[in-house]
C-alpha cells in the first residue's frame, strides 16, 4: 500500500509518543525516521522503529530527557542529552550553535549521554541549506576490529559532511567508519542474504560472509583497512570529548530490548561567508569538473529525488509495517 | 655511510638556502623534510630534496615569501602564503592560532597560496606535544579519480590527526585519501616495481599496476572506494576556504622543475583542557581498550622508534645521496 509522508509521519510520532518521547519532541524525532524512509536510506528508515520503542520500553533510553546545554568556551557548546536521544540535543542547542558560528566564524558542539540511533545527514542537511559548512562524527557500541586488533572496541562509528551550494540543495555525504554500516548488515540478516566478502569477522576474528556470525560475536571491517581505523579513532576521540561514554562502556548489548549507544556527538559549524563572497561560485566551478570528469549524482542527489517522487506518489509500505504501525500508535508496550 | 641526524638538518638548510628559501626560514623547511627522512617516512624525506630545489630553481614557488596572517573572526585565521611553502605559513600563524584556541577553545586556520610538499603529521605533532587535539588537511594537485569519475580532478589530499597523551608522545596519524600516496608510486618508479592492484588507473581509466602509467597520464583511486572519495571532497573544500587554488588549478605539471602544488590546508585545533581534566585519563582508557584487542603499535609510535634509534645511531645515507647534498649545498641552481 501507499501512504503519503505526512501520514507516515504522524503515525510514526504517535508510536513514540505513546512509548515515552515527550510529545513536543515526537515530531522531530519522527521526522528523522521518516526521512531516511522517504529518502530511501532504509537501514536508518521504519526498520529501526521496533529498536526505538524497544529501547524505550525497556527504560534504557529516556524520551522525556530534557537536554542542558553549556557553553564551554566562545566557540563550544557541550550538551548533555542526559540520557535522551542526541537529535533533542542538537535541536535544543542549534540556535545557539549558528548563533556562535555567526559570531565566531566557526562553532564547536558536543553531546555527552545521548543516543544517536538515525542517519547522520539529517542532523547537518539543513545548517548546510542555511550556508553553513557542517560535519559531524557519532561514536557507537563496540562493533568493529581496527588496527591488528582481533576483538572490537571501537562502533562502526560514522562521520557526515555537508557543504552549501548556490540555489541548489547541498552536497551532503554520511558515512560508517566500516565497509558496511551495522544497518546494512541487520538488513543482509532479516533477508537472510550473505555479506559480500571483506565486510566483518566472527568471534574468532576470522573472515565471515554469515550477517549473524557478524551480529552475534563477531565485528565488522574498518573501510580502507588501517585508514578506516584510524578515522574510527579520532571519531572516538572527538565524540566523546564532551564526557560522553566510548562504544566499548556502552551496556546496551546486556540490557533486554536496548538497541540504541549511549554515546557522543561532535559537530563543527563553520561560515564560509566569513572567508569573503566567492565560497558559493567556486563550489560551483569545482562541482562543474567533477561533472566533466564523468561524476554523475553528488552525495545527496539520489535523496533529494527519491524524496521529490516520495513527496509526489507517497511511500510503499507493507501490509505488516501498517499494522506494526497502527498497533504500536494505540498500544504502548511500555512497562 | 651513517649521518648524525643534526648533520643531515645542516646539509639540507643549506641546500634549501642555497637555492632561495630565506635563510631564517631553511631550518623549519629543512626539518620537516629530515623528521621524515629520520622517522622513516621515507616517501617524504630525502627523496623529495630534489624536487623541492626544482621548484625553488624554476621559480615556481617563493622561498622567500613572507606569509600575511589574518584574523577573520574570533575563531579563524587566514593565511596567505604568498606562493611561499605551507609549513612557514604555519609557522607563522602558530602562535596566534594556540592563543585563539586557548581563549575560544577551538581555532581554525586556513592557507592559501602555498606549497605543501611534506609529510603532513609534523605540521601537528607539536601541537598535540603542547596538549591540544589538531585535525589537518591540504589539497594537492589534481592526481585521483573519485565518484565514477574518469578523469583526475582531485588531488590524493591527506588528512592528519593528532591526539595528546599523558606523559606520552601522541597519537598522530597520517594519511592520504589514495589507496597509495604519490610519494610511494614515485618510488615503485624510481625502483622500477609494479604497483598493488588496486591503486591506480591509466590514461583511459583502466586499472594497472604500472607506476608510469599512473604518473603519466592516469590517476590513483580513493582509498575505500566512493567513501575515500567524499573524504577528498571534503578536504578539497575545506583546505581551500580561504581561497587556495583547487587541485585542477594548480599549474605545476605545464611548468618545467615544478612539482610542489600551489594549493590550500585547513587546520582545526582544540583546546581538550575546556571539556574538564579527565580528557587525557579517558584517552589512556581508550588506548588500554585498543591493546588489549590486540594492537600493537599506535599510529606514530613506529616514528617514534625509528627517531630514538636514528637519534642514537644515526641516519644511513647512500653515496649518491651524500654527494647531491655537498653539491647543492655549495652550488645553486637557481636562474
Amino acid at each position: 500500500m501507499k501512504i503519503a509522508v505526512a501520514d507516515l509521519q504522524s503515525l510514526v510520532e504517535q508510536v513514540l509518543a505513546r512509548h515515552g518521547v515527550a510529545s513536543a519532541r515526537a515530531p522531530l524525532l519522527a521526522a528523522t525516521i521518516v526521512a531516511a524512509e522517504r529518502d530511501g536510506s532504509r537501514s536508518h528508515g521504519l526498520q529501526r522503529l521496533a529498536g526505538y520503542v524497544s529501547s524505550l520500553s525497556s527504560g534504557w533510553v529516556d524520551g522525556a530527557a530534557e537536554p542542558v546545554v553549556h557553553e564551554a568556551g566562545p566557540g563550544l557548546l557541550k550538551v548533555d542529552a542526559r540520557n535522551g536521544f542526541a537529535q533533542v540535543a542538537l535541536a535544543e542547542a542549534a540556535p545557539r550553535l549558528r548563533a556562535m558560528a555567526d559570531r565566531q566564524g566557526s562553532a564547536i558542539m558536543t553531546t555527552a549521554d545521548g543516543h544517536h540511533f538515525a542517519a547522520l545527514w539529517p542532523d547537518i542537511e539543513p545548517l548546510a541549506v542555511d550556508g553553513y559548512i557542517a560535519l559531524t562524527m557519532v561514536n557507537t557500541r563496540a562493533s568493529m576490529v581496527v588496527w591488528q586488533g582481533t576483538h572490537k572496541v571501537l562502533g562502526t562509528n560514522p562521520m557526515a559532511f555537508a557543504c552549501p551550494r548556490r540555489s541548489r540543495p547541498p552536497v551532503v555525504w554520511d558515512q560508517a567508519s566500516s565497509v558496511m554500516s551495522q544497518g546494512d548488515v541487520l538488513l543482509a540478516s532479516a533477508a537472510r542474504r550473505p555479506l559480500p566478502e571483506g565486510v566483518g569477522v566472527d568471534g574468532d576474528g576470522q573472515a565471515t560472509t554469515d550477517p549473524d556470525a557478524v551480529l552475534r560475536d563477531g565485528a565488522l571491517v574498518p573501510f580502507g583497512g588501517v585508514k578506516g581505523g584510524s578515522l574510527a579513532f579520532m571519531i572516538e576521540v572527538l565524540a566523546t570529548l564532551g564526557g560522553a561514554r566510548f562504544g566499548f562502556e556502552d551496556r546496551s548489548a546486556t540490557i533486554p530490548g536496548a538497541v540504541t549507544s549511549n554515546a557522543g556527538q561532535f559537530l563543527l559549524l563553520i561560515d564560509p561567508r566569513r572567508f569573503g563572497d566567492s565560497f558559493l561560485d567556486r563550489i560551483e566551478q569545482l562541482i562543474e569538473q567533477l561533472r566533466e570528469a564523468g561524476t554523475g549524482r553528488l552525495p545527496g542527489d539520489l535523496r533529494y529525488e527519491r524524496r521529490r517522487i516520495a513527496e509526489r506518489d507517497g511511500l510503499e509500505l507493507s501490509p505488516e509495517m501498517h499494522d506494526y504501525l497502527l498497533t504500536a500508535s494505540i498500544a504502548s508496550t511500555r512497562r
